[in-house]
């Protein structure tokens, strides 16, 4: 292996920390949006990959299959298809962008709409990977206040009418309206159509995120806030938690005065055609029963590790039971910062993501904690919930009632 | 589909243009980077992916597999042992951080090294890809004189006296050696060295893209400069040109500082995990009958497109016989400025890349075209490059020996 560089005084200043080397995943690996492993239809996706490529492999001699850079256009008429069957929007593959991962959908509307400086409202509570992007680009992030049914529309009507004395309009509000990312809420109808009626008044673009939509349990959601007011919002998604995440392809749809502009920061040279191509074989058969199938597994390994963490942590958690998706939010006693047991619990095997990264504020949600249920087995999620309460019992005392951890720690 | 988006003018500043809807291609495709689809081995990758996935696929439910952010370790390993093999590179799969395609790697080298206002050297032609994320970046790009053997090195040495003479040290010398896009050249050992020596002597990194390096004539080429001064070197790759460009696959070979640096630069959450897997179970079997087959079928489509330029364009045109890969460079009479081609030949349905887009110095690159002689079959070849000169001496009375140009237009 070559470690000399001989230029390493060279670098340009500012860069983020070197990455360390890959050390494994640990015992208890409750971080991330990973997916189940038994959940993979392997013998399905293999078929697809044999049948597409065998189809059509020799469009993979062109840039973006010689069909532009949209996307490929079955997977793109697929999401259409889905978008209208599940989450209510009258959209064809016209109105589809496929993207590099989700993550490139918010690297896209960044780009498009903000300015160091500029003002975005999110959730108090907020997917870590938005958060960092927005804080990356010098913006200004004004939480919404969140209750177990989500943006609490009164406050934000509050702190639009503040905004506006102040003079700002926000460039967009940022939301996971359909299994909210980490508490697992679905906004209700009436305040989608509250919200929205907000964001034409106040003149604010929505930026809808539905990552976790086609996760919901039994009770369905209600439409996408695209489906209700199509020119007011830029709508992305992803097949990472709906499929797998190592597979990178998500998409935005939006109208084409956005899609058309996003096009031109797509300098990518088009999104991996393998990935794209299975994902269409596969899924334009077999999505609802996938779908189906797949959130009954995860339905029950929420149901166990709630089992796990009502019985390890006892009074001392307050659980959020998502309404779908692969987390569970927890927070612990306000003694508690979650920060002081990541050293301890990585040590004992278990890594887990703590709420000051989730969260717009900061280290304001100390004792909060995120849990991922879909990668562990019922097994290994029993063991792994038990031994972080030996650690936190360990580290703070808490949880006091827990026999598990008295008798052990 | 949805033409409105209500906050249209709330774009930020400075965007790039929309990108128009795709149009399709023209009857005669000579741009880009495409590729010969009839040589893409449908059935071999068909059953590759078959069996990666069925092996391999339960890992699919983790980001980047589970294994790390550097990538697929099968395709690392092979990629190191082909660098080995073909390219004297003395290195392991530590050494190689797999990328969203090569275009990755070249934001990512930019990223390390550059800020605004930067110099950097590059080939007086080059590839038009680079000069554009140079320029967005604000670099001062500061071009080295080609011959048919590649970089000219008394030109180098005097432009880096030049440089050192004003206080500039150029923050890397970015470079094509082996099949030189667009001229085809392959820089010969002693100038490596040579090169490699200037470099070292006035403090330069060598930034070496090895794109087109898998598709060399018999005869070969010489050692990668990787090869010969590792701790000099960021050495990227692709296997756009190998195998396929609509997999967006490359690679990157430096020494941990700068790897461990771009790890940190890499927020896509991975490389496209199929893209990845196929190229390795296939190619790790079948690189080397694949490269002999595809090489021998590009070399008889570049002697198809070398005599059709003669026969229509006589002696108006001056050719750059490329070592190998899919472009050929000309130059047309200093009196014919291509860009005032462009539009009458895709009026006749030609496309061709125009000179000045893939020169540093532009508009005087005015007079020369690259042709992708890759994509069309022999026949295309013929009649497209006819369709040209006769568009050619439509618009500017040359080629004015071409029988074929005088009969028709």
């Amino acid at each position: 292996m070559n470690d000399g560089f001989a230029y390493i005084d060279r670098f340009a200043p500012g860069l983020p920390d070197p990455t360390p080397k890959f050390a494994g995943f640990p015992p208890f690996n409750f971080i991330g949006g990973h997916n189940d492993p038994e959940e993979i239809p392997r013998d399905a996706l293999a078929e697809a990959a044999s049948r597409v490529i065998r189809r059509e492999g020799a469009a993979l001699a062109m840039y973006n299959l010689g069909v532009g850079p949209m996307g490929y256009p079955p997977l793109r008429r697929f999401v259409a298809d889905k978008l209208a069957r599940h989450r209510g929007m009258a959209i064809t593959a016209d109105d589809v962008l496929i993207t590099s991962a989700s993550g490139q959908g918010i690297d896209f509307v960044c780009r498009l709409l903000l300015q160091p400086g500029d003002t975005v409202l999110a959730e108090e509570f907020c997917y870590a990977g938005a958060i960092g992007k927005f804080s990356r680009m010098g913006m200004n992030v004004v939480s919404m206040k969140l209750d177990d049914d989500g943006i609490c529309i009164d406050a934000l009507a509050a702190t639009l009418a503040e905004l506006k004395e102040k003079g700002v309009t926000p460039k967009f509000l940022y939301t996971i309206p359909t299994i909210q990312n980490p508490t697992g809420s679905i906004l209700p109808l009436e305040r989608r159509h509250a919200l929205l009626a907000l964001c034409k008044q106040y003149g604010v673009p929505v930026f809808e995120d539905e990552c976790y939509a086609d996760l919901v349990w039994a009770g369905g959601a209600p439409p996408s806030l695209y489906a209700l007011a199509p020119d007011q919002v830029i709508h992305i998604g992803s097949f990472s938690k709906s499929l797998a995440p190592a597979l990178r392809v998500g998409y935005a749809v939006a109208a084409w005065p956005v899609l058309s502009r996003m096009l031109s920061c797509k300098t990518d040279g088009g999104t991996g055609a393998l990935d794209q191509m299975v994902i269409a074989e596969y899924f334009s058969a077999h999505f609802d029963d996938h779908i189906a199938r797949f959130t009954a597994v995860l339905s029950e390994k929420l149901d166990t590790m709630v089992e796990a963490v009502a019985r390890e942590f006892g009074t001392s958690v307050e659980m959020f039971k998502p309404k779908g998706g692969i987390f569970l939010w927890l927070k612990l006693p306000d003694q508690v910062d979650v920060r002081t047991l990541i050293k301890p619990a990585a040590d004992a095997g278990i890594n887990f993501n703590p709420g000051p990264e989730w969260a717009c504020g900061g280290p304001a949600a100390k004792s909060y904690l995120r849990l991922c249920f879909a990668l562990p087995s019922k097994e290994n999620i029993r063991e792994g919930v038990a031994a972080l309460a030996r650690v936190c019992f360990a580290q703070t005392g808490i949880p006091a009632f827990s026999d598990n951890s008295r008798n052990v720690a």
